[in-house]
């Protein structure tokens, strides 16, 4: 896509979302606060159930993976073992001339606000050397302030993961190889953020840190590691199996991630596998993908799925002086587990969600005439508002009465829009900007009155196809929950 | 209850929230943080549950209400606006002596570190004068630490609400009365934080802000203003009327608050009321209304319901210059609405659940000897596992087999714990410290050995009168989910 074109298209899904209620600048009455973003009603169901579909995966569909839910701040040694004290920073340099700071990894692509250079490496200004900005957000926790009780908030939700480890073992009556996942928000204070949600100072994570044997325990309880199998790869997605290494359940990780992308929607063509290089490794990563969509700003990162060995429990254990070794019973040996680590993005992927739902199609209007129709084509089951009732008119109280009926019978199972002002037409419209897979409207022959044989049937009109079909009251809820599922 | 044992009590509740991986204090293993508290596995699924069922009953269950999920960060002059940076604080003394910092309105009740004095306020040390101390963190945002970029962590979720609220009208189709809802993370940097997770420094919060017409407009429209009928007080819960005026509102807001509580386990008599005095309002307060619970520590706030008139959409109009009226059609008036805000905590609101639900009951074990039996006795809605499902005997492959294909068939409806490990009775048990309804067996009945009537049967037994039924397995799911609803 030609750069411009792609630029277009971003902009018309940012009206979009702000248009409709998506997406807001945060404290937008204030003028705003760079790198923050409130989602609307419906950008606030939309992430409601990407991390429903994701939690509901992760814990009540399997039998290995239990969740967590701990504090966005906590003790700040938490930081100093995971080492993001020391080395989560940015490169930054300052405009001694116009007294901006900037990433020196970027400085190529960010406009300079003295005219008239196209961007900060080609302005005149006089700078800095770079050096390293830590993007954790400090506070102060108690009535004190002072170094002592200096906090974060926390860059990622992971580290709680591995502090609790013990705690979470000892209660849950799992053993290893199992998993503690975990949904909430992180902080990271960018230097400059930017292409609208993407990159924000305060965004959401679903992680999960999944536990499992060293090779070298596997190797002596079955003789054997299972690697993945060059010519049958996908081997890993029929069932787990004890002799797994990491180089399997990595595999298995990767491709159940893509899996679930695809189960909510981003077609697998939409999806890019990114296997990181060995000089692009953190020195204890045996191996990391990051999972890319291809934005129209770019083809970016949504998740990563990084084999982390026994990394991050062992700095824990260091720091902390509490063991962090499991006992195998099976293996009867202590080790201490190493770790697969999915780390998903919630902004992001709601982001790819909507530009990969966005789509503007040609098509007649009543009178015949061309129009635009702009469509959010979203997976019924990460759709803000499911469907739509509405009486043909809104002067007729028997069309009205009988649409709130089905309102109220559909309403305690999944989530409806009553809307009964305007031409029918343009109810539809506004459904299809908010994404409704289904429309169902009550009208004359509702009532009974083009003949018997259609009395108690509703029109169903299917948002992508704006195919209408009839449909019987009382098969609607069963109909609808199949689609939705 | 005397002091002493309702401490006791606690106690236990506490000691069961550890050792069944409710609550674990925040990074315990570097000694924790005070003030912080993690939900473990169990305790996680129990939040989800409250939130989802409040989160159900104000947007899915009705038409009036929308979802809004906005950042912790804001910018900092809404908290000027509200008011909070001038007065959320509370009255601070420092002990010259043991340099502690204590909060001056609750040194009768604290501990001194230096003893032998029972509390601060007896003992000799000498102190400062009381003085104000802001509760909001305190953080800088972007690469430039100066007071300009100072921000706050939002010590409550209602003022995005009013924020944004322009944004919501004008994207969402609604009219007032209708009211916008919050659910999320907010920060208080108390003193003192204690009784376990009922003032803690990082919570989470449930609001609503209804947005009403003022009392003037619904008179000019209407000829009147309804309010409360003294001689039917809960006539409000028929159904909302176009002259109801701010009196009205509010104790509708109760009622469906109390009525909420209810619906999700706590027992009308385990609640109190409380109408703030004159002298105890805010001053653009109406009227407040505290749902207090009676836990083991005292009878303490869950939820405010606040009639706060136009105060909080006039402050923003006055400091950000931007208009928070609405033009009402029917009225054919500009005003700026008034709002009743139902403020609940869900931290304070999982712990009254677990206190409520903490039972101990002398039963007889196999061999006939009396044993205490710890059961949570929690409503199926907000359980965080809703069923057990066990074979009889793990050595018999036939009857793990069945057990698994009722794990799988019941999985995608519901939580569901599968445990093949133990007595059965002791499984029981264990589930019911955790506090799931059902718990299904399958035994040799199941498999005919019985006779074929039994057949295909499954034991279902009941926590809380732990009765056990015979149940056909193909009606598991339908009798189960009428149940959980």
């Amino acid at each position: 896509m030609a750069e411009s074109k792609s630029n277009e298209l971003m902009e018309r899904i940012v009206s979009l979302c702000k248009r409709r209620g998506f997406v807001f600048p945060s404290s937008e009455v204030y003028g705003g606060i760079n790198g923050f973003w409130d989602y609307g009603p419906l950008g606030a169901e939309l992430k409601r159930n990407v991390k429903e579909a994701w939690w509901r995966s992760m814990t009540q569909q399997r039998d290995d993976v239990v969740g967590l839910d701990a504090t966005i701040i906590m003790h700040p040694a938490v930081w100093r073992a995971s080492g993001h004290v020391d080395t989560f920073s940015d490169p930054m340099i300052d405009c001694k001339t116009c007294k901006g700071r900037f990433r020196a990894d970027q400085i190529a692509e960010i406009p300079c606000p003295q005219k008239p250079s196209k961007c900060v490496a080609e302005c005149h200004g006089e700078k800095t050397e770079a050096r390293a900005f830590n993007l954790m957000f400090r506070t102060t926790v108690g009535p004190v302030e002072s170094e002592e009780n200096l906090a974060y908030l926390r860059p990622e939700t992971a580290q709680a993961i591995f502090v609790q480890f013990k705690n979470v073992l000892e209660t849950s009556r799992q053993k290893v190889p199992f998993g503690i996942c975990q949904v909430g928000k992180a902080f990271r204070n960018e230097v400059t953020p930017r292409n609208f949600t993407f990159r924000s100072r305060e965004f959401e994570q679903m992680e999960l840190e999944f536990f499992i044997r060293p090779d070298e325990v596997i190797q002596k309880l079955a003789g054997q590691v299972a690697a993945v199998d060059p010519a049958d790869p996908l081997a890993v997605l029929r069932a787990p199996v004890a002799t797994w290494g990491w180089e399997a359940w990595h595999k298995y990780w990767v491709e159940e991630r893509l899996r679930w992308y695809e189960s909510i929607g981003l077609p697998r063509t939409s999806l890019e596998e990114y296997w990181q290089t060995r000089e692009e490794l953190a020195h204890y990563a045996k191996a990391t993908v990051d999972i890319l969509f291809k934005f129209p700003f770019g083809t970016q990162e949504l998740e990563g799925i990084a084999a982390r060995g026994d990394f991050d429990l062992s700095q824990h254990q260091k720091h902390s002086g509490k063991s962090m070794e499991y006992f195998d019973e099976e293996a009867k040996a202590k080790y201490i587990p190493h770790v697969i680590e999915p780390s998903a993005g919630v902004d992001r992927l709601a982001l790819a969600l909507l530009c990969s739902a966005y789509t503007e199609e040609e098509v007649a209007d009543e009178k015949g005439r061309k129009e635009t129709r702009v469509v959010l084509k979203f997976h019924p089951r990460i759709a803000p508002v499911k469907v739509g009732v509405f009486p043909l008119l809104k002067n007729r109280p028997e069309l009205v009465e009988r649409a709130l009926a089905i309102r109220d019978r559909l309403r305690p199972h999944l989530s409806v829009f009553y809307d009964e002002s305007g031409a029918i037409g343009r109810r539809y419209r506004r459904q299809d900007e908010a994404g409704t897979p289904f429309g169902v409207t009550v009208d004359f022959e509702t009532l009974g009155e083009a003949g018997p044989e259609l009395r108690d049937t509703v029109t169903l009109r299917d948002r992508d196809t704006m195919q209408q079909t009839r449909v019987r009251i009382d098969d609607l809820l069963p109909l609808l929950l199949e689609k939705i599922r």
